[in-house]
């Protein structure tokens, strides 16, 4: 199918400007155009984590998890290393932290559950941590931590606190620094809206400082590495350490500068009113979101319960009629749930589309739901004097 | 705003696979790659048309209007022409041959309606024509004429007969050969989706017969002169007359190469089901279409009656939501409706954002509507059992 | 073969973000984005030929031939031409001319000659002719015309003086008011460097005030029908006669913006040092350039005598060494020259390729040359202090 | 400036095909065009590495470094490792296994010269190794190792012998199944012709069977972790560990669509042709290669010394002419030589070019060169009667 909309958890679908931004056939890692568009995206960068000068902005190759890795920089042998984890990709932290000489401990919460801040407060007062690892949104789920809460409850017993932005910043409301965050990082395939291939950090002066030859940390996802490359880089001088995803980072120019016209708070309200509309969609149809609580509710992923159909039905029956969605992935509701991703270049008209999609297929499958309610329930809330123009442009 | 849908009456949203298809820097008029590109398109064109190798295809620059007016290539001074006009478009072809020392006489149609095709058999037994010139479907207005009746009924009169598929071609059962038309013609831009930029025409071994250095025609869109290039170029022969233009019929070659997987009768399929979506959501809202009856409905274009909202407030506002509509633009109905093109390209998706919007948008702007009821309307007739996916489904 | 340079005679190479500049899939012919681009393109036409505000400038879909006639708008019947000719491009203006009911009188050159001023000069002070049409670079040959010193001798004695500047325009000094042209024209696939669709023109006020109904002209190129949609576009003002090519104007606006950033100046240092160069070096390998005197040599294109090889030969074997030559097309020199292209985004590293490929696949056809010589020539003069750096940059 | 040519050392100069193969705004990381794409990416890989079914193709995120680091995936603690180092690169892994409880050996070679294979012989005798790191051409100087020759000596010694391709896959001769290497890799941006942001490899089944959770490895580069996906992936099933990069991995697949159209034995004639027009023209101009020996010619990189002028200014006046070279990197060599990066989409034309401008830009610098010599040195070697046409032809 031609024009497909891709309401994956990232990459989603993503604005051909964006794309067509990386097509340099004559652009080396040491020509002034990629220097020039890394330097551009470092700055950036900052802004989107909401920091200061103060942080040391990174683009380095891979994605969420290689970014995630790379936080190994920080830590030494025997050092302590708590993960908040809501799903697979808290578990992830585990699983990273496992392959290295650190110890692990881990608060995990049931699927579509939050860890409640208390409980790691309460935690972190009965041992000290090194480091605490947790996830913003966990793409699995769809639920949001209540990170800023976590933060200052924990802020004073933890050296170092470091947060899995992949699927948030860029679409929920990042203030790293307001928050004390000492690492906040992200993928770019997912609301920053560009192809997937680069992990992107911002790291406080607090972690700058932890970075050393006796860190645990390999070579390629060793910041220290590329600490020098960073700061030069950003000066638009050529540096080099490892070859960098030189197209990519001129998309994610492009994509920054998009991001820059549209306005940050502007990019998060669209992102806020997308998800709405997506909820109230699937609420009047009688579904149940996976995410528990409204609360837990996430700007950028959402996950569906289905009572009776088959989520693989779902998904190739959706993708027949031009919407592609994403499986569940949570080993617990193995089976019983789909996600829907909307992040990036997503807006209203790829929510009611999806919707209306959705309805139909399970209406098709014999999942019992109210038919023709989504939909009304979306037109209903774009309707309800919700400035959608303005939140919904981008230049 | 990105990624807006495009529902104007052409360009239209067009596919990106066929945009790249034409980014080619080193590509000239006399490459192979184009010349193979013109060959595949020029025979293509006749399946598209619905002819036999009885008919000669031609490619030129230009548009719809440099197409219609290539049929003077066919006229000789003093010859008799009627034209069969139901709005701007008809009317476009009086304007042409007026230019001509030939004698031009209409039958015209009210706004919204078409011509009888026995008023058309009245005046050709009345008096002898050299050609009849009419329209498919009347872009101004999506009024759709039943050529197939009309050139039945005066075949045997009119020495050649000319159809204006400009507004059809792709989107519309077209049978040239079948209905005994001498020149179908359309343009790039409409419902073949490729950027603007070319005519595109066959014509009847009679009307190839024609073509002489008597004609009325001038230069440059004087199909004799085209004639020896068009048929060189498809024995993938290069050949010059005046420089095509190479790089959007690269494109066009990629557009029919999506046709050709798709399936023209499948595209046709897909138009219907399109179109009477709109309808049926335009109906809903308790608005009026256009075109008078429904046997003038086309696939591609419907124009909607407003009753009290200003027809550009409702552009602006749709634009600002996403979806850019196309102004009324016939001078009988002036400032009293709007265009929504449906064409190309064009999917069911588009259509529930497209009614969803000017749901919206026309409830804030005081219109007296049903609100709900549109996009329920379209919900249902695409749940109603009709195989969406097959025919919604492009390679 | 990948990554060949084409070094025909328009299109030539064009530079890819030239070509990515047009690759929008959501942009119609009323949108905002390709209004504005209409609006600069038109703005930047007139610094292009080098005239003020009175100069009305067009756009108009097609290309150099269909600029041409479209200069019948000027033209009422009766009216006298002469045609200043000095190969088939000029013949071409014969030809057009030929087709309305307009005394057409024509002086011809020979192949390789430009017609001198005072030739025309005695035509004009014969006879009174309301329009005299010339070409100043006859693209069959490469021959300049003295353009400014003909229209120094005539301008008192025509109405009206048109010059086709195909193949100067963006590659030669163009002064059009300065030189007191009434039209001026050009084509989008030559120097300017975009794909072929488009005719690009300015009329003086004294032209634009020669429009009317009683003109010659048809309808799809007729100035006048024109005229209102280009001043309404430079005020970024939709408007509508006839669907232009929205997507090529979109790379025409691109490549206007590179051309400002390279300077216009620049530009043509720029094509004068390539194609000295490329004299250069076709004239040590002991070839002979058609155009037979040095103030007859164009920026633009050159053409080369053959003693022996078969230009088929020639072009094929050069092609299959990654370079794409022009034929020669002038049918006095039929079978005895071939074309070097060298407008647009062509440098000086095109033409060491250029050369040396034509001394190899000369050397293995047996044409007696100096091999080594060609090479070593153009070597020589890049070397020679020329500022090749400054002139050969663009953005 | 527009259109300068890249012969840097990867990316290189990158066809446009290729880059628009990655443009695709709805493509998800379990989206069918993408699993295909990897499929078919894959298999492929296999052939250019010259091995069978019996090894494992890997396409990881990052570049040749974390390909390089992928390899501790095949190691325990205490492990012994050598590394046979001809400088820069070489180096790097040495540095790579420091940062593993593994103990690393090397045996390096001045810069310019590599390793004979019997010093490895000599220390492979002396002490056990659990794997031996070699680097096929050392991208720093351009030195070839004869690898062939060295795993010959060493294969019934060492239990697992790794070669750094990465600056000779798709350039050069690899046969990693007859020269019984375990593993082979390369990364995407050198002789394969992509952006960077991928690490490709096979593994052997010797190689696979060490895959462990008992490896040194981390986890993002783990190739255990991945294993499963590759498997899936090449049968066109999705599946998961960590998003690949879908754009570039699309752009991968036209890559390899267009060597398999080239041939690979064509390709790398290509870039012997290309390597040694490009020695021709530095030896002729009395420069000295930093590559010692012939046979450790590279058909990949060429480090050019100088003697007097400062390869900055080399560097920038060349890149003013549109020519982009490589600054020389090798800490013994400071200052004292640039390289030529000669891979991918490189051609003859490419070639006279760049020694063109050398040999100016050198001359102007007051370089001690035979002015001339060098163009004309390259001009005979191409005119030798070496087949350029096929062997420079890509599809």
């Amino acid at each position: 199918m031609t024009r497909k909309i891709l309401m994956h958890v990232g990459p989603e679908t993503i604005d051909y400007d964006v794309l067509l931004g990386g097509i340099k056939g004559d652009v080396g890692f040491t020509s002034k155009e990629f220097v020039d568009a890394l330097s551009y995206s470092l700055k950036f960068l900052r802004k989107l984590m909401g920091v200061s000068e103060k942080y040391q902005p990174f683009i380095i190759p891979g994605g969420g998890t290689s970014a995630m890795e790379s936080v190994t920089s920080l830590l030494r042998k025997g050092d302590k290393v708590l993960v908040v984890s809501n799903g697979v990709f808290g578990n992830r932290w585990i699983d990273i932290f496992s392959r290295y000489p650190v110890t692990v401990k881990s608060i995990r919460a049931k699927a579509g559950y939050y860890i409640k801040p208390e409980e790691v407060e309460e935690e972190i007062k009965r041992e000290h941590y090194n480091l605490v690892a947790m996830t913003h949104v966990e793409t699995s789920t769809g639920v949001k931590e209540p990170i800023q809460e976590v933060i200052k409850r924990i802020r004073d017993y933890a050296d170092l606190i470091v947060v899995d932005g992949v699927a948030s910043v860029g679409g929920e409301e990042v203030k790293a620094e307001d928050w004390k965050a000492d690492v906040f990082l992200t993928a770019s395939q997912k609301a920053i809206g560009t192809p997937p291939g680069a992990g992107l950090l911002v790291l406080s002066e607090n972690a700058i400082n932890k970075l050393s030859d006796e860190s645990v940390a390999g070579y390629y996802l060793n910041l220290k590495n590329w600490l020098g490359v960073m700061q030069s880089m950003e000066k638009s001088k050529a540096s080099y350490f490892s070859t960098l995803p030189v197209h990519l980072i001129l998309m994610i120019r492009k994509a920054f500068e998009l991001i820059e016209a549209e306005g940050i708070e502007n990019r998060i309200k669209r992102h806020e009113i997308v998800s709405s509309a997506v909820r109230k969609g699937i609420e009047a149809l009688g579904l149940e979101i996976v995410a528990k609580t409204p609360e837990a509710y996430s700007n950028t992923v959402t996950g569906v319960m289905l009572k009776k159909a088959n989520p693989n039905d779902v998904l190739s029956q959706s993708l027949a009629e031009g919407i592609e969605l994403a499986p569940g992935v949570h080993p617990d509701l193995a089976g019983k749930y789909f996600r829907i991703g909307h992040m990036g270049w997503v807006n209203v008209n790829d929510v009611i589309s999806t919707i209306a999609v959705i309805e139909r297929v399970l209406s098709r499958l014999g999942e019992p739901i109210n038919f023709g309610e989504g939909v009304k329930a979306v037109q209903e809330y774009l309707n309800s004097g919700i400035s959608i123009s303005s939140s919904n442009i981008a230049p």
